[in-house]
């Protein structure tokens, strides 16, 4: 299967290539020059670039589109561009060019105000009942959040009206190979690198329309239900933020 | 209630202004120098640029946000420019005032793609059993569809982020002072000149947090519930498309 990864420069990115280097036939868009060759057919451009975007998706059979501003506090101006507009500029090129497939990363962020006062920081713990299953309306907790419920909608108009397979990933917290020390929501929310590699894996592999999934590891802490991952991808994490004390893991 | 119109040169702005003219201190924002003086203060300028929008929304109570491009067929460079930067811009000005209520301007065509072969004509008859309440998630039909389900979730981030009183009001078929003739779809989601004065009335007097209701007045074949608009805005619709044989009415 040929894949086309945008924002392989990305941490996402490097991890999702990294984790399935040898399963797919990858090209990669880059926003600029890489420091190290891939060794894989690459490009460089805009994501918001018609013409930057078109060769680059030209005869692939599946889209994985991290590219974007990924700053949490990134101003309106900059997620308005690269992320709403960009996504809007990779599916158009993907329909022009009869792609069946898209997997759009999306963020804990276009969810991120359900963390309301009154419901943290009990909601971040293993006994917090509190969980959001992917059917909710998107409640963003910032611009960056905006533009990723938005580009979810994008998603749902180019699948509708092209029958395009979509998976929507809501990633959580990528840092590390291991969850964040000290920080309730970070683990609650931690997607390790071999999960992030799976679950990406998956919905390349699975049977699907419209999807909607939240893309963390199996933490005792999680927030998120896993079950449409697990349901409709297949996804089986292998990770557990409890299971690890500070950057140790407790066997 | 000092109150700021904006797109008030378009079939809704016009239809809410004249319908409510002395109930409210109205200010109105247009796109471009009215041919007639509406007879209260107004401005002209772009709604994506803060500069023209702030000094219209200084000192209002409430803002009814209805500018941008509304044409169905809008192509994506307008509707990102018109309607998703300018409603953020409105927003942004609004937060930055103080303004504690926004109503803004949806559409059908953000659930427009629920539409589908399958289901159709035969949602569009009475007797249909398909209904929306707009707890759904988005479906856009179109790209004026993703910009203005997009709005809604901008509208929701600055209702969590500054406790601003939103109402999105998915506004239904506003042609004529009658329904259409012939065309099923139509008369489903006829809004009658009096309704859309009257649902906007209420929008700006009723208490809610975030709301997504449906704008259309009570006809029989409609697809959408009211539900919501009668209990939390107190909407009672007076028309309805069933009671019009052509352009007349039948008592």
């Amino acid at each position: 299967m040929r894949v086309l990864l945008t924002g392989a420069g990305g941490h996402v990115g490097r991890t999702v290539f990294e984790g399935l280097r040898n399963a797919y036939d990858w090209r990669l868009m880059y926003h600029s020059q890489p420091t190290e060759e891939p060794g894989v057919p690459y490009t460089t451009g805009e994501v918001q670039d018609i013409e930057d975007v078109r060769p680059a998706v030209e005869g692939v059979d599946a889209v994985i589109h991290l590219a974007g501003d990924p700053r949490r506090g990134a101003p309106w101006r900059s997620v308005l561009k690269n992320n709403i507009d960009g996504t809007y500029t990779v599916y158009q090129a993907a329909a022009q060019e009869g792609v069946e497939r898209v997997i759009y990363s999306s963020s804990n962020h276009a969810v991120g105000a359900f963390e309301t006062g009154e419901r943290t920081p009990e909601m971040y713990r293993a006994d917090g009942e509190f969980l959001l299953d992917g059917t909710e309306r998107p409640r963003p907790g910032n611009e960056y959040g905006i533009s990723k419920a938005t580009g979810e909608i994008i998603g749902r108009y180019f699948h509708d009206s092209h029958n395009i397979s979509v998976c929507n990933v809501r990633i959580g917290n990528l840092n590390e190979d291991h969850p964040p020390i000290d920080y309730e929501r970070g683990q609650a929310m931690w997607l390790s690198t071999r999960d992030c590699a799976h679950i990406h894996d998956r919905a390349l592999q699975a049977d699907y329309d419209f999807e909607i999934v939240y893309g963390i590891s199996d933490n005792d802490r999680k927030y998120y239900s896993l079950e449409r991952a697990r349901e409709v991808l297949g996804y089986e994490p292998m990770d557990n933020s409890a299971e690890w004390d500070g950057a140790e893991r407790v066997e």
